[in-house]
This record gives C-alpha cells, sequence and structure tokens, in this order.
C-alpha cells in the first residue's frame, strides 16, 4: 500500500510528541488506516539544535515553504504556533489540496472561518482537536458526539496554568504572586505568562468550543475576558468558607438563540463535577437539552496529550483520504450569531463589601438591590477584625449583568460603602 | 432532497426520546445531514397502547418484518431489547442493506462480532453508541479519539443502578437491603435486579469497552464479575474509614499484549476522578500510555440521554449514507486475544479477618502472606466491641491473584481465623 506523507511544521514539544507517536505506534496506525504513515519532511527553526529524538537530518529544512510545496506531502501537521505567517502557511498548503491537522487555538479561533471556508472550496480536512484542551477529545465530542442534542451550556476550565494556581492557592492558602513564582519555576507558567492568567488563552478557546456547541460563528471578541490576577487568597478564603471552588471558567450559554461566552474567575459550587478538578488539568462540562450534564476530563497540555489528540486527527484525515471524502465533513456554523444583551445575560454574583460599622448601613445598601430588581440568596454581616469597618458578604439569585452593572454603579458613589472589596461570577 | 427513511424496532423509553429528538430537532439534524430524517414505520408490541407522544397510527405495525422488509427504508434502529430474536432482525436488514443503530449492550456483547462481520461483507454501518454508558460518546472517544494512543486501562462505571445503591449506602450508612428496596421504587432497579446487582450488565459493556480499547475480541465469557449484593453496610463503612469509596467497577487493563478484564465492587481511593461519581451518573476513566489520565461523566441511561446517543449515531450513519462510505470505517478487533494468567493479574486487596483475641494471631497471619510473597502496605489490628475476638483490616500492595488465591485458601484452614469477613480489591 502506498504510505500516506506527512509534513511536520514545528518539532517543539508537541511536534516531538507527533514523532514519538507515529514512529512508536506504526503497526497500530497503519493497521488502523490501511497504509504506512511517513513523516516525509520538517520544518524547524534551527535544524543543527540537540533534540530528545533522533530524527534523519535529511528530513529537516529550516523553510517552512519546503514543506507546503512538496507536492509529494499529503498532510501538514502545523504545531509551529503563530497566527499570520502560519495562515499564510496553511492557506497555500490548502490551495495545494493538502490537508491539515493543527493544534494552534490562536490561529482557529482568530481565523477559523477563514481557514475552514478554504478548505471547503478545496475539498480539504481541517482537524484541530489539539487546539482545546490538549488530550480530551472534547471537539469530536461536540461535533458527532451531541450533533444529535441542543447544548444550552459549556463549562471549561480550559488553562492548565490558571488551574493550577487557583488550585494551588486553594489548597495551601497562599498568594497569587507566590503560586506564579512556582509555576513559573516548575514550568506550568511562562515568562511572560499574560495570556494565560488574563484569560486570552482561555477566551480563544471558549471561542472555538462556542462555534462548536452553538453552530453559530463565535468571535474572539464575542467573548467577554477577566483573568485570575487579582483574585485574592481571602477571596478563595472566603469562596471555601461559603462552600465554593474558584476556578477561572470559560463559560458559554444560550436560551433560545442567544448566546453570550465569557472567562472569569467563578466560584464554582463543592460538588459540582467541574469544582473538584485540580492542578494542571481541564474539563469541559456541556449540558444539553437531552443529555443533560456530561463532563470530560483529562490533561489539557504537554507533550504527549497534546500529541495524541494530533494524530487521532491525522488517523481521521487518512481515513477520509482512503475513502476520498475529505472535506465533505466539514461543520460549517449555519446559524446567525446572536450575542445576548446584557439585559439577558443573568447569573448570580458574589459581592464583598467593606463598609461602615454602624446602625443602618444594611439597609443602605440592601435598598440598592431592590431598586435594580437583584434579589439575594444570602447576606452576612460581619466586624472587621483589623478596622473600625465591617464585611458584608452577598449572594444574589440569578441577576442580569445590566442590573448587576447599575448596583455597583450606584455603590461608588454610596458614602456608607467604603470598598467594593471583590464581585465574582456565581455557579453550580 | 430526498429524505432519509427510518425504522424504528420498539417504542419504549428510548425509543419515545429517539422520536422526540428526531422530530423536536429536525431543522438542526436535517441542516447538519443534508436532508429531512422521517421515522417511516415503528414496531411496537402493542399499537393500541396510550403513549405520552402522538405518533401517526399508521407507522405503528406490531410485526417488526414489516420494519425489516420495507424497502423504502435505508436505516434500522433498534431500540427493542431482547437477544435471539433480535438478532436475527439484525442480521436480516442487514442482508437487505439497511444500517443498523443500536442501543443494544445484551446483543452487542453476545453478538458483536458476528453482526460487526456481516456489516462488513454488506458494506453497512452498525453503530452501537448507547449500548455503553448511555449519553456518554465513550465508543467513538475510544475508536477516534484515540485511535492514535495505546490504551492500558479502562474503569468503568456503566451500571447506574449499582452506583446509586452504593451512594446511597455511603452517604446514609444504610443497609444494601434497604436501598435496594427503596431504589425498586423509584425505578431505578428492576423487580428483578439481578442483571444488574449481579454485575452482569456492567460485564456485558466491559466486553463491549475492552474489544474497542484493546483492539481484541473481547467475549463476554471473559470477564470475570463480582456483584454488590454481599456488600454490607460495614464493609463501606472499613471502606471509607480507610479513605476510599466503593464502586462496582469494570476493570479492563493490560500489559504488554495480555488483557483481563473484570467487574467488582472496589474500593477507590478518595481524589481519583472515579471516586466522586454518585447516584445514578456513569463515568468512563480511561488510561492511555501516551494521553495519561481521561474520564468521562454524564448519565448512563435514561429517555433523552440515552436518545441523544442513538441519534448522533444516526447522524453518523446518514453522514456515510451521503458520501456513500458506510461499513468502510467499521473497526475490526485485529489484535489476537492473550488474557492474562491468575499469575499476571495482579491488584491490591483489601482484607478484613476475624480472629481470636490472643497473642501470636498476627504472626501467623502475616507469615502466610509472607509465604506467597504477598506484601503488605497496611495492617490494622483492632478489638471487637461485641465479641471475644479480634478484627484485622489488611491492605496489601500489589499482589497476583494467583498468590493471593493461595493465602486464601491457607486462611480456610487456619484455626486462629474465625472468618474472612471481606476481600476487595483497591483501585486508586
Amino acid at each position: 500500500m502506498k504510505p500516506v506523507k506527512v509534513g511536520l511544521l514545528g518539532l517543539g514539544t508537541v511536534g516531538t510528541g507527533v514523532v514519538r507517536i507515529v514512529e512508536g505506534h506504526q503497526e497500530d496506525l497503519s493497521s488502523q488506516v490501511g497504509s504506512p504513515i511517513i513523516i516525509e519532511k520538517i520544518a524547524v527553526k534551527n535544524s543543527d539544535k540537540t533534540r530528545s529524538i533522533t530524527v534523519d537530518k535529511h528530513k529537516l529544512t529550516e523553510d517552512p515553504w519546503e514543506v507546503i510545496r512538496d507536492p509529494e506531502i499529503d498532510v501538514v501537521v502545523e504545531v509551529m504556533g503563530g497566527i499570520d505567517l502560519t495562515k499564510e502557511y496553511i492557506l497555500e498548503a490548502l490551495d495545494r489540496g493538502k490537508h491539515i491537522v493543527t493544534a494552534n487555538k490562536d490561529l482557529m479561533a482568530l481565523h477559523g472561518s477563514e481557514i475552514l471556508a478554504k478548505a471547503q472550496e478545496k475539498q480539504c480536512d481541517v482537524f484541530y482537536e489539539a487546539s482545546v484542551a490538549g488530550g480530551i477529545p472534547i471537539i469530536r465530542t461536540l461535533i458527532e458526539g451531541f450533533s444529535s442534542d441542543r447544548i444550552l451550556k459549556i463549562m471549561g476550565i480550559v488553562n492548565g496554568t490558571t488551574n493550577y494556581i487557583l488550585s494551588k492557592m486553594s489548597q495551601e492558602g497562599v498568594s497569587y504572586e507566590a503560586v506564579l513564582e512556582e509555576a513559573q519555576k516548575l514550568g506550568y507558567a511562562e515568562a511572560d505568562p499574560t495570556s494565560d492568567v488574563e484569560g486570552l488563552d482561555a477566551a480563544r478557546k471558549m471561542a472555538i468550543l462556542g462555534t462548536l456547541g452553538f453552530r453559530t460563528n463565535v468571535e474572539l471578541k464575542d467573548v467577554s475576558v477577566r483573568g485570575i490576577s487579582q483574585v485574592s487568597k481571602e477571596d478563595i478564603a472566603y469562596a471555601k468558607r461559603l462552600g465554593y471552588e474558584m476556578k477561572l471558567l470559560g463559560i458559554a450559554d444560550r436560551e433560545d438563540d442567544h448566546v453570550s461566552i465569557s472567562v472569569q474567575p467563578t466560584m464554582v459550587r463543592k460538588g459540582h463535577p467541574i469544582a473538584s478538578v485540580n492542578g494542571v488539568f481541564n474539563a469541559v462540562y456541556v449540558y444539553g437539552e437531552a443529555v443533560g450534564e456530561t463532563m470530560f476530563y483529562g490533561a489539557g497540555a504537554g507533550e504527549m496529550p497534546t500529541a495524541t489528540s494530533v494524530v487521532a486527527d491525522l488517523v481521521a484525515v487518512i481515513k477520509n483520504l482512503k475513502l476520498g471524502v475529505n472535506g465533505l465533513k466539514a461543520i460549517v456554523p449555519y446559524k446567525p450569531k446572536k450575542l445576548k444583551s446584557d439585559e439577558q445575560i443573568a447569573f448570580k454574583n458574589f459581592i464583598l463589601l467593606h463598609v461602615d460599622d454602624k446602625a443602618g448601613v444594611l439597609a443602605k445598601i440592601t435598598q440598592v438591590f431592590a431598586e435594580f430588581g437583584v434579589s439575594l440568596e444570602s447576606v452576612v454581616q460581619q466586624p472587621n477584625e483589623l478596622n473600625p469597618e465591617a464585611e458584608i458578604i452577598i449572594v444574589t439569585h440569578n441577576a442580569s449583568k445590566a442590573s448587576m452593572d447599575k448596583v455597583l454603579q450606584h455603590f461608588e458613589g454610596l458614602d456608607v460603602i467604603r470598598k467594593i472589596k471583590s464581585v465574582y461570577r456565581v455557579e453550580g
């Protein structure tokens, strides 16, 4: 049988894993697809670099175009990262009739619709399972496993770095800064952690999940984002005391045909399946109208988990290749996008206020909630041991974002409130 | 576009859900497959029965052969259950070139290989996602999501009835008999609960998962089975005290190319993802060489979750139909089956002994473990408050089944042991 030839763009962590799996599992893989799989050419930054795997020097090139333009290559596996130039490579590869497997969430979140449109035009496959939640096959699950259902809500812990930081803060009662420093030493966080800790990485993944789950074209700009850099150990202590775990959650939900997508630190009630996902693990919780609650858990990053998803996509592309059906099963978002307004977005809120410790304060505060129609689930007032002020901890019932914004705006001008210390979304 | 015509065998719980989804989500479904989906004919036991959905009377028949033999029908969805006669229907439908979607674990566990062989011969699809773990798309995950990986272990809570019973026993400290009675009243357990509580239902599902995970033909007779009817509330109390939850686990594992598959009540260490799966929920934990730990969680039964999987299969069949590739992606187990011997099967054990309360007893007992090469993780001896005897609680390190059988056999003849009270597998 004619071997299938693969070109690899990038030989970093994930690329190395891909080579390991394709070579190490060759027998299993070729039994499934009906022919050998050969990694024909690999584009790298530096072909003289010492590597943890042995690669035939003749396969390496420092020019990605050599991979893209090689007429022998059937499938291009892109694990080099990057956005603009990488997009050029991929569009050109598609133009030449090559199929694409990519792990690139940035690219897919920003230019997914353009790339998928080109793929459809050229009858090519573009698979990107590894772009969200590493080793968890969540993209196929949304496309195929729940093709019959109407997905109403997706909640994801889709960034391992921030989950590691929040888990550690919760388990050890230490500060954000201390854990971040440790995570950087361990290699769980980058030297510049902005993209992770400010929620941007999670937002990109949620744009992809929202598009697939709701079959409408969710763009990165549609995702409201708040990171974890302002989460204090005190906030986490309050969360625990009230029976919640603090998690950076991506939340995509829909009501009728209106959707909203956000990423924010969220207090999740203990007992909810996603509340106990700790460390660098990822999990995606999916609520479907028919199927109800489901959750998918696993490693969100790392050489071998991510490579597992990349090679599973490669197997799928090659099976399609053998059957001559590449590009024919692509999911094109077919629903017009309707974003929820701030009046339609509703959730529970946790609010921690520092207030004057005197009579009538609570009445003034609860009056503001009443005025804007926000009803309260619980209110606790307690003295603050250090200052001549009191703390008020409020958990609201579901309230619209519009109403909550007005309440908080009003609080800014209320003289009895010394500080709006924290506000968090509450789930579960 | 020409509509796709579906014949339904059975209109019980799951069949009703299938009709609800196909009719209720018609627009979404036809957008995906490119043509309307029509449920053309439905075989029922009693066509005069009052039902919770409105069905055109003319579509009902009491003769399944009418569905099988209708030349208009493209796909047969089998949700009637049963084994021998149902197998005949399905084989005949395949002979007539119809594709099959089934939720029938009994049929697939017992006759899966014969049915799949016939399907391959006739180039037809046979999909059976709903046969294991209801709404959790675990079969596609094993076939496609992890096609690139080498799966080393699958642990499943794949029977909701027994998980409900054990969860309740654990949470409320009540007896097996009391919870079973309650579960029967609530409809979570059948009037004759044998198939569930004795582990047979779980064993059938594990045969299916083992076959897919290890790509070798696991048969029901290869699964060693022990149910939960002998689990006492005391056992569960001991488990909790030692930091475990008692779960009926299906466990399929492999080392090199040797596999073992079993179902048994198992003490799972708290903190393991599967330990916190409670109530009627199902979960399948998959450990892959490359991907590491993953877990998939959701409803294991029920009208709508199970119907979600059935209709997702139907969508997949119809997409294949449009592409003309039915039957071409079938997974045929290609590895020769090698079962682990009792010397190769190894796990940790919990053992509770009632012994004479006198000097030298513990020495005699630990001597037996030493003789057969079983090393111990922990040993606790404590007086029994009610009797002039002591309890010894032992947790072993990994020990071969063969050695443990010899130890237990030896214990039978040891005069200081009054009773081998309980023995459980330990995981996590």
